[in-house]
């Protein structure tokens, strides 16, 4: 039923997002950039390396600043909602550009190397330098907004700062979690955190769109809760890709979450699972390191503990959840067409 | 002048400011704490334990959570211009959050270990939480700006907003200097530094009050620059006390900023003095540390170098441009005078 209604909706399917995001980003890429100019000397250049524009000696570089599916929902949710999405082009680069200080901060956190094929701003500029261009982003994206005259604008600026007050939780959460014994983290508190980290800022993206549409307290929700369902859906497919892989389309291979002993959702649904195959797991991610033989058999024993089933169906549900939500405020599915292309392509991409 | 002019404009000089932060703390706190009490869990903790109201095991602690420095020129602000104070608590409290998440960022930045008394949050929660905090306390500053229903919230939230933008680049660029051969960093570049970092928090608070006040452009601009020449004065009256110390009133051993290697604004007049004390101070720099003669060496050659009279004379020089700027948006000393006493009690406040 999902998909059906997913696919009467997209007005041309997966290549109708492709060509939405690609529209999306000659639009709001010059506004991102220009903004990104105004800041302050050397925190400016950590933000151009970051986004791909310049190299870390700041000559140019021919990157590509992201998808752009936060701006893209922005700018789809506005015109769902009868509105003009020329006025919202701001909030979408707000929404890029809060998004990405979450990046900035949270490859700190995570200690991670690289991100877009390229090193990683703290591991090219250090942690201090890093740390403070996500600052200043942050403050950047919450200042467009509130030297915004449109008259959503306030609404739009409170409801961005909270969401990154989510947005922290949930990462903090994350963390938090990594730390814990693989057992005692419930699969509830999987998914809250999941919500907040991943659901939190395309919902508010959306329901940014459909305030700067003007539409009312009701719509603005059922945009929010789209986006936001549509985000545990595309959390829980990245979450199977990670153990079972995607080669066709990414050449990543299978099982990259399991060699990290990552609590993703499956795998924490396993191992709460009460099933011999859930305690199997944990002995698995007991062992410091997996070889290929390990990998599998941990693969195995997710799948023996019903958990891909488990994520499988959870995900449709999520999906269908966030289709019933749009048709809340959206009733004419050629209306939410775009929206509907955007979830379905967040879903399905590779990672 | 300027003191006379102070003295003359403080209701009750020292004791006058003392007052006025008692006074603020008892209108201002309630708020903070409800406000930070808002914040999804660990997150709230870590920052409970940062103000001071919870050990970290979350027990309660009698801490204080500050001065209360910039909500009291907030207020003050708002009342010099014939402003209504109570509708500005909100601006206060907003103000005195982006303080805190700056602190909890520099902490992580400069690797501090103790925080008013205590161990910082990073050394008691690790850099995740208390990173992930200061982003949250950050947004929770900018929310409850667009979240006030006050015409002057959006232009409080805008200018709040970008003042934040400057303070990270103070921060990144101190961390620069840092790293930089002592001689290289020149005297223009650190008063800049020290402006971003010190001076525009305090010209933002009492530009706030301003703003709430409904203060047309030009008072709103005096009222800034009054706060940041203020803000530059108390930097170096700090910096002079991390030479030659202040002991009868804060015990802290003179020379303490010259063991540290320190870059402060008087170090750096010497540095760059040309001086031939200029260059005997570089080559104390290049030890690597400085026992007992050596510390009192390296004061005496910034002393030689004209440093101290150069620091002194500025600090008073920026003390009189503040007063005169104060007395452009506000003509009446009597109406200015809590703002003096503030500015007074900071440039003279013990470290």
């Amino acid at each position: 039923m999902t998909h059906a209604h997913a696919r009467a909706g997209a007005t041309t399917g997966g290549q109708g997002a492709v060509a939405l995001l690609d529209r999306t980003r000659a639009v709001v890429d010059p506004r991102l950039r220009s903004t990104v100019e105004t800041l302050p000397g050397s925190i400016r250049r950590v933000a151009m390396y970051h986004f791909g524009w310049e190299e870390a000696d700041g000559t140019p570089a021919t990157g590509q600043a992201g998808k752009a599916i936060r701006p893209a929902l922005v700018l789809a949710a506005a015109r769902a909602l009868g509105g003009d999405p020329a006025p919202a082009v701001r909030a979408a680069t707000a929404v890029e550009l809060a998004h990405n200080f979450t990046l900035l901060h949270d490859d700190i956190v995570d200690e991670d190397p690289t991100r877009r094929h390229r090193p990683t701003a703290w591991n090219v500029f250090g942690v201090p330098d890093a740390l403070m261009t996500g600052d200043a982003m942050l403050a950047l994206a919450l200042r467009l907004l509130a030297e915004d005259g449109h008259p959503a604008s306030a609404a739009a600026s409170a409801r961005l700062a909270a969401c990154v007050i989510e947005l922290c939780a949930g990462q903090q959460a994350d963390c938090a979690f990594e730390q814990r014994p693989p057992q005692e983290v419930t699969l509830d508190e999987c998914l809250a955190m999941a919500t907040a980290k991943t659901g939190a800022l395309l919902g508010c993206s959306c329901a940014l769109g459909a305030l700067y549409a003007g539409a009312g307290e009701r719509e603005v929700a059922a945009l929010d809760a789209f986006g936001r369902e549509a985000g545990l859906a595309f959390q829980l497919i990245d979450d199977l890709i990670g153990i079972w892989g995607d080669p066709d389309r990414t050449g990543k291979p299978a099982g990259a979450d399991l060699v990290a002993h990552k609590k993703s959702l499956p795998v924490v649904a396993a191992l709460t699972s009460g099933t011999v195959a859930g305690a199997e797991l944990a002995g698995l991610y007991a062992e410091p390191a997996l070889d290929e033989a390990g990998v599998r058999a941990a693969a195995d024993a997710v799948e023996r503990a019903g958990a891909r089933d488990w994520a499988q169906t959870e995900a449709a549900d999520r999906m269908a959840r966030a289709v019933h939500e749009l048709s809340l405020a959206v009733p004419d599915l050629e209306a939410a067409g775009d929206l509907l292309a955007l979830a379905e392509f967040v879903t399905r991409r590779s990672r």
